[in-house]
């Protein structure tokens, strides 16, 4: 059986007692932190709240070399573990159809995601958010400023009065960088301001899912100057808002209320 | 001090662990089912792996006369537990609004939500979703068959190749029915089939979050004629499929490959 848990979006308490139950019945634990990181827990943090061995996987060990996760999986019950939901984008689609294809049982332990967290914090429906984009690092996408699609894709939201969650670049043990580099909010309201609009409506959502969360809603502009703190940061730019989105952006972004008229 | 605690998607084992020792360290516990509910634990169940007093509230004691889940969370700490994510529809943003007025300290712990749910068992990429819609029963939106703004918003997200979620409606404690009512998949199916486009594919995700989770993606006309079992139900309407998408839903959904060419 090969079982994906999601740790969820901040620490080791992040992850449902379910999943904490599966990790629990497990004989081997693997995890990646390459698509993304638990910024309240390393691994040794989880190992020790899991009392477990935790078997880390770089990108090369999960995509090329899936070999000793599925024997694993074959042979016993092997858990294999990420921050967020495990499975909303295809990263490990692809892992979980090789273990199907040998006959091995898969299951998902679903966690808390970004996505949901973005609207629950902010009070923004979710059913009225469009489709989702992610802003690259200038450097990731080899041009300045800020690429068309983005930009295309938050002004078809907004042509439809729907809400864009736009996701900030993470980069973790990428050879180009020292470290692991994460956008912040402040330098994405940044480009935007410059290559889209600095009047536009934003709202900031940092840490999502840990006890500091943060919101705020401001000008593109004014959001640009400001410093949000640690990561992970998301940035939402709002369509048309509905009586109590406005208020809820009010009375807990901080949102200038003339702003939103 | 009040804290929002989602219950996540099935039993009493879907809560987080910081929701779980969120609602151990309250002095009271309230809860709401009328906007949903979780399939796999009642009351009871969650009052004894909580080892708690749970009140649970109707509509009207939540939204008409909130001032006692208020005065508790002003004289000592209170949690308002909901299944999903607590705060991702705006119905519970008054509640937060009202205590932030009053000066109470609020909190949001995070938990799976079925849209998340949607796009992990799936196999859909979760950017590639557009605006998400609900199908109401027939009887409740006054009229035969499929209301015209859930086809438009199926078809506007079609046209730019995206995926559409949607939801089926719930009746919970509601005055024209006796019991709870769950719109099922092959109902939605089939209403699809008959007011919008019987060839079109549809992908079923039952019971999303549960031990048994089952997807299956084919025409709308197949789907309509199939039993998926005990609800929860939703539909998700793809658009473009990447070819990553393609093999999850033929190894994870069983499509029929030819449909997918």
């Amino acid at each position: 059986m090969l079982t994906f848990v999601g740790l969820g979006l901040y620490d080791e308490r992040s992850v449902t007692v379910a999943g904490r139950d599966a990790i629990a019945a497990a004989d081997r634990a693997f995890a990646e932190f390459y698509t993304s990181r638990l910024v309240g827990a390393d691994v040794a943090d989880l190992e020790a709240y899991h009392d477990t061995d935790i078997e880390v996987r770089d990108r090369a060990g999960v995509e090329q070399d899936p070999g000793p996760i599925l024997d694993a999986a074959e042979s016993g019950d092997a858990v294999f573990l990420t921050a967020g939901d495990t499975m909303i984008s295809t990263t490990h689609v692809d892992l979980r159809l090789r273990a199907e294809e040998r006959g091995i049982d898969t299951r998902v332990v679903h966690a808390p995601t970004a996505e949901s967290a973005a609207s629950s914090l902010t009070g923004l429906q979710n059913y009225r958010f469009g489709k989702a984009t992610t802003l690259p690092f200038e450097w990731a996408h080899g041009a300045d400023g800020v690429p068309g699609s983005v930009v295309d894709t938050i002004e078809a939201n907004r042509e439809r009065g729907l809400h864009t969650l736009c996701y900030l670049d993470i980069k973790v043990d990428h050879p180009r960088i020292e470290g692991d580099e994460y956008m912040t909010a402040s330098h994405a309201a940044g480009l935007l301001a410059e290559h889209w609009n600095p009047d536009a409506l934003g709202v900031v959502v940092a840490r999502a899912g840990a006890p500091d969360a943060t919101v705020r809603a401001a000008p593109l502009e004014t959001l640009a100057a400001l410093d949000f703190g640690d990561p992970l940061h998301l940035l939402v730019l709002p369509g048309d808002l509905h009586h109590v989105e406005r208020d809820a952006l009010v009375g807990l972004a901080d949102a200038p209320a003339d702003l939103l008229e």
